[in-house]
């Protein structure tokens, strides 16, 4: 993440008057938005896919300079990979703006509508939130994607991209207003900020009623300092301690497909699984699983349990390492690599209680044949994503069917797991009458 | 509103421990809550009524004691008026619970539902929020309300009533956590917290991932404090500076009729309406108005084209007060009285911008036979709620159909309008598969 978004400083009056005036011509903008009929906005992401194909040139070379800077200043490996643009992935992106055209449009959707007893006719429908703001870290993507979501459910973004990937957004978002504005809509419905750098986020994050949401996406400090300094209100995305618990029933080669799909699919995401529990009578599972995650070259923390199951080491394969003790730290961590802690349990409450203490709410999994213990693990443990029997993996907007997502919410207000169209809007109550008083 | 709860202090150790054990008990209490159904929460809803019921001298004592120390401190008219519990008041509290008990149950209704194209079968169910915080004024009814909302909707809640309820607070919680521990649930469902003075309340709101939702119910300083200060995700209660607009095509009596009844049905809440907009086309129904208003004992604040209409002395009937002329603060006012300002516009779209100006986002009102002015401004026009030709005290949870409320959110985020047992929940997705991973 961008240390520099981790300072704290007042911002300078030029930048909150600089935020408040962009917050402004964002909701402004948002006026012929909220009239555009669905045709309108599905015609205008279209465009949007046209301007990055014709502007790919233009695009990569910036990006090239970003990732020039970065390799430079000694970026990681890791970063560099979410900051390189290709042409296959700005071909993704103008696909993903494509698939955004064919959704459903979440604007106008009756939540709810009745007459009333004294034939008011009322409706409880899907509006705009209004100027959402994003702060997010070196992930070029992610511009595009919000900015799409964004314009499909009717409202307004402020960019902030990170300075990492600067050059990238400034001429993405030069992209995305140019063909906005080529289709009548006011260009200021997409607005970057990065020209503001760290006081920028500071002002925005005090832009109590100018901008409805604010949106960190990114590592857990970039998070965590939005959430305890924003007056704006958040939504939370992100970290995922995923635990994967394996039953006492739980089928033997369903338990070690689960778990090494869950662990090594890709292990650089909030869904890949962190942490496995094996029941003690889950001997025969529980081998597999481990044979299988060994064979894999995941690295084991295991405590004394599982180290009884471990397979020998020429059972282990070519890629195996060998497994090392687990200490208290290792419940806690989100590895996001070829790494996972591994805890025997003695009962499924055992289980449950390890993943009450230490669960971030964003995806818990048993593999079981047991009916009533996947109805307890379904009802009690409190997570965005419950899943019984498939990989942790299919918490995912796409997976869903969501279509792209601005991101996986892991609180419980407003939006919680992968945010969609639907969940960038908010919802008025509209009551028509002929004269209707209250007696 | 209680001043004290303005000061701004660091609570203590011991509080923040206090805030911190109960929460955890809170936390605790709720998983039996979570795993009963539908009939053991309505069973303990009519036990809470019949013990309102019973123990109504020991209620009703505690409360006399609050309103002799209110009346010895010099509490005005209105607080008083809200803080008295009578024989009838405290019925109409226990009738509530047991609407409440007749209400469908929020919890475990399916959102969304259906196959993934890998045969996952996916669904998005409604579930509790865990932990609501509840900070408001000397109102004793809140207590009762808020504690059978959350109970209907599987929440435990922690409450904070004001000092000046506090002896009443203190034996209503005793009654209800009695009540719920005799249906074999946990008491801490239900805690208050006033014995912990100014200090709680900060600790309170400090409580982040140990408290799910805070709600500020009261008055705008207390409200915009909690707003400020909270980093436990809040619901935004409240301010109505609720506008009638009186469009150039209006129904001459109707449009009197629904202003008489927005500003003179009930002047105290925040339904009620503030500000009246008239076309200045509409001079027939305009002088209706305000002549309905005048006759009432309004006292009208108004620009120079409202005072052209208004009825000669001899007109306005005994109770009539002497208009006087409006200035700009008027149109931010909310009155909360007989009282109310009055602007002529020249266009719809003139009354549109002046109440884009000056709304709080709650109810906005137009008075119309024209249908594409109507469209208009149900479209264009941002608040909670949006009335065509109907009076503005709809915007009731009950009038709505919803039971009782927790309040009126005027924000965008998570709930917007009435609150009632919906907007108490999140949603959990489930996925239930047999085996499948991620490709």
């Amino acid at each position: 993440m961008d240390t520099e978004q981790n300072a704290q400083q007042q911002p300078a009056p030029d930048v909150v008057e600089a935020i408040r005036s962009r917050s402004a011509w964002a909701r402004a903008a948002c006026g012929e938005l909220a009239r555009a009929g669905r045709a309108r906005k599905d015609e205008t992401l279209l465009a949007l896919a046209s301007a990055l194909r014709a502007n790919g040139p233009a695009i990569l070379a910036a990006n090239a300079e970003d990732v020039e800077r970065g390799k430079a200043t000694g970026t990681t490996a890791a970063l560099l990979d979410r900051l390189i643009l290709d042409d296959d992935r700005l071909e993704g992106l103008a696909v993903a703006l494509e698939d955004l055209a064919a959704l459903p449009d979440p604007v106008g959707v009756v939540v709810r509508g009745r007459s009333l007893p004294n034939s008011v006719r009322m409706q409880q429908v899907r509006v705009p939130l209004g100027v959402v703001g994003a702060v997010y870290e070196a992930r070029p993507n992610v511009t595009v994607d919000i900015a799409g979501i964004a314009l499909k459910s009717g409202n307004a973004v402020i960019l902030r991209g990170g300075s990492a990937a600067e050059r990238t957004n400034t001429v993405l978002v030069q992209v995305l207003r140019e063909a906005v504005g080529a289709q009548g809509f006011d260009p200021n419905l997409i607005q970057g900020i990065d020209d503001l750098g760290r006081p920028g986020v500071a002002a925005l994050m005090e832009a109590h009623g100018s901008v409805d949401v604010l949106i960190p996406r990114g590592g857990r400090e970039l998070i965590q300092r939005v959430v305890r300094e924003s007056r704006v209100p958040v939504i939370e995305t992100g970290e995922g301690n995923v635990h994967l618990y394996i039953d006492a029933s739980a089928p033997v080669e369903m338990a070690a497909d689960i778990a090494l799909n869950a662990k090594t699919h890709r292990t650089s995401v909030c869904n890949a699984a962190e942490t496995l529990l094996l029941h003690q009578d889950a001997e025969a599972a529980g081998r597999e699983v481990l044979r299988a995650l060994t064979r894999a070259g995941v690295l084991l923390h295991v405590d004394a349990g599982a180290r009884a199951w471990l397979p020998d080491a020429a059972d282990g394969g070519p890629a195996a390492r060998t497994a090392v003790d687990a200490t208290e730290e290792d419940w806690g961590r989100e590895y996001l690599d070829m790494e996972m802690a591994v805890k025997t349990v003695g009962s499924l409450d055992e289980a449950m209680e390890h993943i009450r203490r230490w669960s971030t709410g964003h995806t818990e999994a048993i593999v079981t044949n047991d009916l009533a213990n996947a109805d307890r693990f379904v009802t009690e443990i409190d997570a965005a994503a419950v899943i019984v029997n498939a990989s942790t993996r299919f918490t995912d907007g796409g997976e869903l069917g969501l279509g792209s997502e601005v991101g996986i919410s892991t609180q419980k207000m407003h939006a919680r797991g992968p945010m969609g169209l639907e969940e960038l809007t908010t919802t008025k109550w509209i009551l028509r009458g002929d004269g209707q008083i209250r007696r």
